[in-house]
């Protein structure tokens, strides 16, 4: 290995560990404070200047994009998980109470699942493949004869909005959550 | 009248002025930024200074209670408008629709009705009145047999924080506020 290997290398794993230590700084930072976190914060969080976090993600999208690639693959392999169930009701029922539940962990979550992501973001593949699934997922509970028919894809994600709003108000919010996803499927049930 | 007479009048006359340019102020400010707009955005607005506004109204609580408390009386009277009714589940959809269209109007009110204040302000007779009513109503809407037995007031108070969630993230705050008003009715219903 020549010296000039060693340096590249150095600088290689700098970058890296920069990398890493901001998007540590911004899971909490989003988690804790929204995904309208400051980016200040976010840098002194990481032990960073503004300039070395605004070098490795440009903009708040990239940033929240790269943090949350893991959750929304996440979202997608739930709503998979839920497709193989022999009872498409039960998966759904299992999906939604995992997706609110992703919800209660992380004040964020919400505006990044809602966000249109610009195609090329680390994110929009699944986002757009676990929209897909889910639209299956609903048609297998409609033909077993559990989901009333005029329920569609628009109702999760309205569940998702209104949940959103329990959990900012409520004292309770793992109790209350519960509660609003139950009238949800209430409503949903044949 | 004296001199002295006339100088008084003009004093409170002042005042007055200032306390309603600032009260206008306060409700459209409430109504744009939510209930947490800045004090010294509410001041600027009406044009005086943030030291007459901190006079009049020492707390953020004591503008809320002061703007808001003809629309909480307005939301008691709605309940015993639906109480008079002779159907009391068509009350208590109009009253449920009365609530989270005022909701629609004013980012502000969800927090201000949800919003425990001292019990020695303009607003909390009227709540306290108010969630009294609502109780009477959905009992005479469960005796008439139109109500599930397990719905309470608790299930309407987290249709209202629902709703803050589906018009903050909603491109169509109206039509999805009516979707979810749909949603909940449905689970209420017998």
């Amino acid at each position: 290995m020549t010296d000039q290997d060693e340096t590249h290398r150095t600088l290689r794993s700098d970058a890296e560990r920069n990398r890493d230590r901001i998007a540590d700084a911004a899971r909490a930072a989003f988690r804790d404070l929204g995904a309208d976190a400051p980016m200040k914060e976010i840098a002194k969080r990481a032990g960073v200047g503004t300039a070395t976090l605004y070098r490795r993600f440009p903009t708040r999208e990239d940033l929240l994009s790269y943090v949350f690639a893991d959750r929304l693959t996440g979202c997608a392999d739930s709503v998979h998980v839920a497709l193989a169930s022999p009872d498409p009701w039960q998966g759904l029922v299992d999906h939604i109470s995992h997706l609110t539940h992703l919800q209660l962990e992380d004040r964020a979550f919400t505006a990044v699942f809602l966000h249109e992501f610009p195609p090329d973001s680390p994110v929009s593949h699944s986002h757009a493949e676990a929209g897909a699934a889910l639209d299956r997922l609903l048609d297998a509970a409609k033909t077993a004869g559990d989901l009333r028919q005029d329920v569609d894809a628009d109702d999760v994600v309205l569940l998702l909005k209104a949940n959103d709003g329990v959990l900012r108000w409520s004292g309770d919010p793992a109790r209350e959550s519960r509660r609003l996803v139950e009238r949800f499927l209430h409503s949903f049930r044949t």
